[in-house]
């Protein structure tokens, strides 16, 4: 069976995250518009689970099918069944058995966007999250240094996280001013259930002055989900790219 | 009657232009706001009116109120009255009865943004022109000169423009490759109905060798607006800045 590797943009916002369910996924729409061209009832496999409301510039996806197709057919097709949702195959190809989506891949990186002024977002509305009161960037990038290493990351993980073990490498955690937005870029091979966004959630507090550096440090230490930040919001989030 | 400058940013899919009409537009929107924290009738004037579906990152508009509100307040309260419409003030200051929104503009700026791809727009979509087909770019801006300058533009006018004259002066017209976008930057002290998208459309022509520059200055000599290329679509244009 030939296995294809498919690189998927998309919008979040109208559903209820990747991973299959009865209300309208990412990894649902795929499947149905597969089942559209081919005839095949075959699910792809992503990357990385994105949760509701979380974008993807380039997610990773792999999917077998019976009949061997060429790679470029079956993404203007997918893509031709694709619409009218905000799912777009920006690569496919053909790939060996040894390539796995989920476990090759041997870094993910994400983005979280912020948008920091005084005036609501009419154009990156659901595309960034708004804060209005000035964020100090530096202290957030030197705050976030803390997180940057091998440890037990717990506090920054969903209650409802299925990983076996809260230990996770992160490889680099890098805050940057952009004009009026403020860019939160985290790598890592693998993340926990909402790593990322509790990880923004607390560095925010940094931003505002309401935490040092030395508080998310102690928060890190605590292993309690508890010792979290508030989470930020879904809508800033970005799978960037995966690196196999 | 104390003058209040707007800046506003808008995104312009729902709305059937700037120009109050029957149906939503952002003057119409603007004014209910006004009205609805004021209570009075007072009509925003915008330096630009847009048409359906393009954005703005900083249209500016003026409006008289009876009361002398501080400016702040009458940001902060149209914003909360514009709500859920994707409208922001951005910026809200007093002026002098000496500024006028349109008359005082001494140069607009605009940007027209082509994702040039093969995939589908999925984040973009209704943001920019969608074209698979790789643009030239350096052809593109090599031919845009040629529109550089004081001219009868009769052909880049849409037959609906009201203006008394056809003859403008475009200060810069420049095309630049981003990545995977291509941005067509256009400045003037004003353009006429459908200019910039009529030069996009036209300039497209070059990016796809379908003309030259000698074609493009041709289209320009004729002052025929049937020697236009396909006017270039709505979702791609944004209003980014009036200087004053």
């Amino acid at each position: 069976m030939p296995r294809y590797k498919l690189t998927i943009e998309y919008d979040g916002t109208p559903f209820a995250g990747w991973q299959m369910q009865d209300r309208p996924t990412v990894q649902g729409r795929l499947t149905e518009a597969l089942k559209a061209f081919s005839g095949e009832d075959m699910i792809p496999r992503g990357a990385g689970r994105t949760d509701a409301g979380v974008h993807a510039l380039a997610q990773v996806a792999m999917v077998d099918l019976t009949k061997d197709w060429p790679a470029k057919k079956v993404g203007d097709a997918l893509n031709a069944h694709l619409r009218p949702d905000p799912i777009s195959v920006l690569a496919c190809e053909k790939v060996t058995d040894g390539f796995d989506a989920r476990f090759s891949a041997k870094t993910r990186h994400y983005r979280y966007r912020i948008v920091n002024r005084r005036g609501p977002l009419a154009l990156e509305r659901d595309r960034a999250w708004h804060i209005i009161y000035e964020l100090d960037a530096d202290a957030m990038h030197a705050a976030a240094q803390v997180l940057v290493g091998h440890f037990d990351f717990t506090t920054f993980r969903s209650t409802e996280c299925q990983a076996a073990s809260p230990e996770k490498t992160l490889d680099r955690l890098a805050v940057a001013r952009h004009g009026e937005e403020v860019w939160i870029e985290a790598s890592s091979r693998s993340f926990l259930h909402n790593q990322v966004r509790s990880m923004v959630g607390s560095l925010k507090l940094v931003g505002d002055a309401k935490w040092t550096a030395a508080d998310l440090k102690k928060a890190l230490e605590a292993r309690k989900r508890t010792a979290c930040g508030p989470v930020a919001p879904a809508c800033g989030l970005y799978l960037v790219r995966v690196d196999y």
